[in-house]
C-alpha cells in the first residue's frame, strides 16, 4: 500500500537535524537581510529601468553577508544549510525579484565553486568577497589543448554578470577516454577574459541583467575546469575538501535553489498587493466595492492556498536536500528527479496564483506604475527558465516513475 | 429534456438569413481589408512605441471603408451585418491588436450614433467620415441646465481618441420623473470641447492610445444626449430612423463586438507564430528539436481547439444577434445575458490558449523583439476590460439562469 | 495573417447549403423523437440496472425512424444530413445517455454499410429494419481462405449488440499486394455466427450493454468484407452507389458522430438538473440557501458557457462535414484531423462542465437515486472511449499542424 | 515585504517540538497498523458491497490500538500528537478509504470526548474500548427540559455507526442567557437510544456506512451535552482535564483530520495503481505501448507533484496544529481559517490528481473489478463532504484575509 511513487524510495527517508551553529548563523543573516528589504523594494523600479540589479542592492547584500551564504567557512563564508538559506530568497524576491534571482545565483555559485579544485577556489577567493556569474548551458564546444581548453563564442543569459569578477561557463568537450563522446564541463573564467554584450531587452526580470558574455580564443587552464557529471556525482576535483553538511552533495540542487524560491517570493508579495488594492477597489461602471464581493476574496483565498502549498512542498524538499547532504551520501537519481521537478511544479503553482489574482485585478493593474504589473511579468518570466520548464519536468520525472531509461534530450 | 439552460429561451431560436446585398458589401470590404493586413502588421511595433494607432493605419482603414462598416447607408455607410463585420476584427487583430481594438470601436460607435437623435447624426456626419471615440463608464455626474447638461471631469480610457472628431461620454444624471434617481446617459461632444491627457502608459494594447479626456464645464445640448437604458431598449431618440436589419437592435451587443474578437484574433496569430517558431526551436541544454516533442505539438493542438471553440461560440452569437436584429424584435434579457457573457468566456478561452502556448515557448519569447511578447501582453490585456471580466460575467448569467433578480452592482 | 492553423486549409472553406427535402425529413424525425424523450428518460434507471438499452426504447426509436436516419433512401432510409441528424443524439442523450450512444451507433452503422458492397447491403437490408452493432478495434487477425476470411476470437465492447441482427467487426489481415503488410478490415457477420458474452459490468454508460462478441472459426465471404482505409478514402466496394449528399464521404466522421454528441447531451441535462436542485438546496450546517450564493450560480454560468461552446464547435464541424460531403470531394487529412480531434475537445469540455457542477453539488448528489449521480458517471465514461482520448487527439492534430509525419501508433 | 497573507500572523510561528514518548508510541502504532494494511486492502470490495466497514477491519484496528490513538492516557489511550497520528490515516486510506474514514472518525471522536465533562468520559470509557460515531450538523432542535434536553429526529450520515456504542449528535438549542439565540450543541447518546436506518446507498465511500440515526423523544442529561462554541474556545466542560499536549486545543482541527488525509491516501494509492497498469497497457486500436508515451508518464509526474504538494501542505498544518496545542494557547481565528480551508485545498488537489490519471486510463478503468474504479469514486466522494467544500473554504478564508466580518452562512 505504502510503496509506489512515494514508497519506491523516491524520497529521502533519512532525517538528520540541522547543525545548531549553522542555524544561528542563518538567523543572524535573516535579521540583517530583512532590514534591507525596504531599500531593495524601493530600488525595484530602478532595477527594471537599468536592466541590472542596482549597485546599492549588491553592496548591501554583500555587506550583510548574503552573497557568502553558501561559501565554505574556510574562505570566510557562512556555510548555511538550505533550510536557513532558501527562505531568504523568498523574502528578497518579495522586495525585488531580479535582485533575489541575481543575488541568489551569486551566492549559490559559491557552493558550486566549493566542489571544484582547491586551486581555483584559492584563486577566486583570494578576494573572499569575489563573486561568480554563470552561463551553464553547454552550447559552445571547447577545443582541447595542452593544459586546458580554448573557449570561444557567446555564452548567453549570464544573470548578474555586471556584479561578478568571474564567470562559470558551460561548454562541451570530447572525452578521449570515452571514445570522444561529447560531455558537458564548466570553466571558471576571470572578468578580463570576456566582454559583456548589452543585449538583455526583455519584458520580465529585466533587472537581472542576464546579458551575453563573449569569449574570443580564451585559454582556460585545467584547474579551472570541472566535469558537470562529476560535480553531480561526487567526482569533482574538490569534492570532500569542505564539509559543514552541505558540500557532500550534488551540484544541481544547490545551484538551482533560487529559481522556484523567486517565483514563490513574488507570488507572496502579489497576495499582499492584491489584498491591499482589492480592499479599496471600486468598479468603474457600478461603483461596487470589489473587495466585498465573493469572487474577489475567493480568488485571494485560492491563491493563498496555492502559494502556501508551493512553499510547503519546497520546504519539504529543502529539508530533504539538507538531510541528504548531512548524511554524507549522494542523492539517488530518484531524489534528484523529484527535487528538480518539484521546483518546476512549485514555480508553476506560484505563477498560477499570480495569474489568478492578476486576472481579477482589472485594467488598472496594467499601468506601468502599478506594482502588480511588474510582479506579473517577473513571476511569469521566472517560469520561462529552462530549469522550470514543466514539460521537461513531467517528462523527466514521469520516465523515472515508470522505470524508463532517462531520455538525454530531456534534462 | 431539451428545456433548461438552453431551452428556457435563453437563446434566440429565430433564424432569419442575411440580406444578400449586405453580404456582398461585406465580402468586398473583406477583400480590401485583407489587402491592408501586411501593412498593419508591419506597423504594430510603431503602434506600441507611439502608444497610439499610427495615422497610416487609420487612413488605410478609412479609405477601405472599414470605419464606416456599421454606419447607415443614409450617411454613406456600409450598414454591414455582424456576420460580415465581426470576422474582420478578428483578421485585423491578427495583424495589430491595438489597431483592431481602436478601428473596431470607431466603427461600432457608428452603430450607436445611428440610434441617437437625427440632429446629432446630421451634425456628426456632416462630415460622413467623422469618427467618435468613447468613454462610457458613467463615473462623472452631469449638471442639468436649461436645454442640456454641463459636463466636467476626467473621462478615462478613450481608445482611439487621437483619431476621432467627437467623443461619446457616459455620465450620470438625476431623472426628475423618477424621483431624482441617478441614471446613466451618453453625451456626444466635439473635439474642441475636451483636452486629451497623455496618460496611457500600459503594458498591453499600448497602441490603443486609450487616454483620458478632460472636460471643463462643457455644455452639451439635449439633442446630443441619449439615455443608456433607452439605447438598449428601443427608446432612444433615433430608434427606427434606419433599418438595414441592424438598427432595430440594442446598443450594447453592437458596441462590444470588438472586445472578444480582438482576443480571438490575437490568439489565432499566436497559433501561427508558435507553430513557426516551435518548428525550428532547439533546446539550449540538450540540442533537442522542440517541435518534434509531444508536449510541444500537443500544446499547439489544444490551443487550436480552444481558439476554434472560442470563435465558433462567437460566430453563433453573431448570427443570433444579426437574426434577432433582422426580426425587428429587441433581444430578451436572457439573450443579452448570454451574448454579453459568452464574449467574456470566449475572451478567456482565447487568452487561455495564448498563455498555454506562451508558457511552452521558453525564454526567447520574453525578448521585446519577439512578436510573441507583444501578442501575449495584448491578449491578456484584452481580458482586462470591464466588459470581459469573467467574475462579472458568471455572476450576471448565473443569476439570470437561476431566476434571481439582477444585481445592479454587477453589470 | 489569416493563414496558419486555420488558414492553412485546415478547415473546409467550401459551404454548400443542405438539401431542402433532407431538412424537412430531419425536422419531421425531430418531432417524432422529441415526443419519445419522456419515455426514454423514464427508462434510464432500467437501462442501467439491466445493463442494456430497454427493448421499449429501441422499439420506439425504430418506429420513429431514428435508427434509419443515415440509411440510403434506396433501402427506405431517411438519408439525413449531419446538421439534422446530430442534434437528435444530443436530445436523446439528455434523456438517456446509454440509449443515445447505442441508437446513435446503430443508425451511424447504416452510413458505413452504405459504403460497402451492394451484395452485403442487399443481404443485411433484406430486412430494411435490420441493425448492426460493431467492434471496430482490429485486435484479432483474420485468416485468409478462398473466398473470404476465417475469424475467431473475442471482439470487445459491442454497444447495443443485444438489439442488432448483424455485427461489423474490425480485424487485421495481411495484404499480399503490399508484401504482407497487416492492415485493418471490417467484416459484417450475422447474429447466428457469434455468441454474446454477458461481461459489461461498468460504472458508467452501463445501459449501453457493450458486451463482448465471441466468434469461433467463422467464415466471412469476401463481399461482406471491406478495407478500413478504403472506407475512408472513397475506395470501398460500394463507394458511389448512393448519393443524397452524405455517401461521398469518409467513414470515420459519420461513424463517430455520437461520441461527443452524447457527452454534450448529458452535460446539457446536467445544467438543468443542477439549476433545479441548486435553486432549492439548503446547506445542512448553516441553513444557507445555496442557490442564492455567488459560487453556486457562477458555476452554473461557467458550465453553461462551456457546454454552449462545445456544442457550437461541434455544430460548426457538422456543417463542414456535411458541406464537404455535398461537394463530392473527400475530406483532406487536415480536415479529418480537425474534425476527429475537435470531438475529443468538445467531449472533454462537456465533461469539464459536468464535473464543475458536480463538485458543487454536495453529498446528496452521491446517492444512487439522484439523477446527477448517473449523469456524472455517464458523462465521464463518454470521455473514456478511445475516440475521445484527448492525449491521442492532441498528438494527432499537433503533429499535423507542425507538419510532422503521422505516427501510426497514434490513431 | 514579509507581511500580508502569511505575515499577518495567519499562521502559527510558534514551533514546539513533539514529546519524545508520544513519538515512540506513534511509531509503535505505525508498525502495528502497517502490518494490517494488506488485510484492509483485501477487504475493500467487501466494505463497498456491504456498505459498511467489515467487522474484521474494526477489530484489527481496535486490537492494534488505532481507535484509541487520541484517547487520553488517563483512560488507557495513546494520546498521540497529530504528526504521528495523521499519516496513519493516509496509509490506511491507501488500503481502504472507507475504513480510514470511519476508523479515523472513531479515533478523532476520542479527542472530542476528552474535552467534554468528566462524567460523560467516565460513562463512555467505563468500557475503555468504547467508540463514538457522530452526526454533527445541527439540523434538529433540542427541547430544553429540567436537567437536559429532549432530542427527536433523524441525524444523517453517521459514518461507522454500526461499530459505535455511542453517538455524538449536533443539535440547536435556544440559549436563554443570550436572549434565546439558537446555538449549536453536541449530545452524547448511548446506542440503545437510537435506531440505525439502512439508507446509505451511494456511489462513493459506500463502505463508510454513513447511515441515518433516528431518535424519538430521547432525554439527554446535561453532563452529556456540551457547546460547540465552547469546545472550540477552551470553554467546554472538560477543558483542562487532560494535557499530553493535545487537549488544550480547539475541537474542529482534531475532529476533521481524516477528511483530507483520506483523499491524499486514496490519491497516493492511485499513483501506484496507475503506474502499474500503465506500464503494461496496450492501446486496442494500434497496439501501442501506452506506458512509453510521453502523455502517459507526464500525467503520472504531474499527479505525483500534486499529491506530494497536498501532503506537504497538510504536514505543515499538522505540525502547526500540534505546536499550537503544545503551546497551551488556543489557535487564533486566522489559524483556524487557514487550517480548515487548507484541508479543502489539499483534498481538491488530491482529487485533481486522481481525476488527471483516471482520465488517462482508458475504458478498462471503468470496469467494476478494476481497483481504479473504486478509488476514483472514493476520492471524489471525499471531496463532497461539507468540510471539504471548496466554495465554502475560499469564502471563509477570503473574508478573513480581507478583514471582512465572518459570514455566518459560511461555515
Amino acid at each position: 500500500m505504502a510503496d509506489g511513487a512515494f514508497g519506491r524510495d523516491q524520497v529521502a527517508s533519512v532525517h538528520i537535524p540541522p547543525i545548531p551553529e549553522q542555524v544561528r548563523r542563518g538567523e543572524a543573516l535573516q535579521d540583517r537581510v530583512r532590514a534591507l528589504l525596504p531599500t531593495l523594494a524601493a530600488n525595484a523600479g530602478k532595477a527594471e529601468a537599468e536592466r541590472k540589479v542596482p549597485e546599492e542592492n549588491i553592496r548591501l547584500l554583500r555587506e550583510a553577508g548574503f552573497t557568502r551564504a553558501l561559501q565554505p567557512l574556510a574562505y570566510g563564508g557562512l556555510e548555511l544549510s538550505p533550510e536557513q538559506y532558501c527562505p531568504l530568497i523568498v523574502d528578497i524576491a518579495g522586495a525585488c525579484a531580479s535582485t533575489a534571482w541575481v543575488a541568489g545565483l551569486l551566492a549559490q555559485h559559491g557552493h558550486g565553486l566549493a566542489l571544484m579544485s582547491k586551486a581555483v577556489q584559492d584563486e577566486v577567493w583570494a578576494d573572499p568577497e569575489a563573486l561568480l556569474s554563470s552561463s551553464v548551458a553547454p552550447i559552445n564546444e571547447g577545443k582541447a589543448v595542452d593544459g586546458g581548453v580554448i573557449l570561444s563564442g557567446r555564452f548567453g543569459w549570464s544573470s548578474g554578470c555586471d556584479h561578478a569578477q568571474w564567470a562559470c561557463l558551460g561548454f562541451r568537450k570530447a572525452v578521449p577516454e570515452l571514445g570522444g563522446m561529447m560531455l558537458p564541463f564548466y570553466a571558471v573564467v576571470p572578468r578580463k577574459d570576456y566582454a559583456i554584450l548589452d543585449d538583455w531587452h526583455v519584458a520580465g526580470l529585466a533587472g537581472t541583467g542576464s546579458k551575453t558574455l563573449e569569449l574570443k580564443e580564451v585559454f582556460v587552464p585545467e584547474h579551472r575546469i570541472d566535469s558537470v557529471i562529476g560535480m553531480n556525482t561526487g567526482a569533482s576535483k574538490g569534492y570532500g575538501l569542505h564539509d559543514g553538511g552541505i558540500y557532500r552533495a550534488a551540484f544541481v540542487p544547490y545551484f538551482s535553489f533560487g529559481f522556484s524560491a523567486v517565483a514563490v517570493g513574488v507570488a507572496r508579495r502579489f497576495l499582499d498587493v492584491y489584498a491591499d488594492k482589492t480592499a479599496g477597489r471600486v468598479r468603474a461602471y457600478t461603483g461596487a466595492q470589489v473587495g466585498q464581493t465573493a469572487p474577489a476574496y475567493m480568488r485571494l483565498a485560492e491563491a493563498t492556498h496555492m502559494v502556501r502549498a508551493a512553499q510547503a512542498t519546497l520546504s519539504q524538499d529543502w529539508a530533504e536536500i539538507a538531510s541528504r547532504s548531512r548524511s554524507g551520501q549522494l542523492p539517488s537519481a530518484a531524489e534528484l528527479a523529484m527535487w528538480r521537478t518539484n521546483q518546476a511544479y512549485a514555480t508553476r503553482t506560484a505563477i498560477g496564483a499570480v495569474n489568478l489574482l492578476f486576472a481579477g485585478s482589472g485594467g488598472s493593474a496594467w499601468f506601468l506604475h502599478n506594482e502588480m504589473q511588474r510582479l506579473w511579468r517577473d513571476a511569469n518570466m521566472a517560469g520561462a527558465h529552462a530549469y522550470s520548464d514543466y514539460d521537461i519536468a513531467t517528462q523527466r520525472l514521469g520516465r523515472d516513475l515508470l522505470g524508463l531509461e532517462p531520455d538525454m534530450a530531456i534534462f
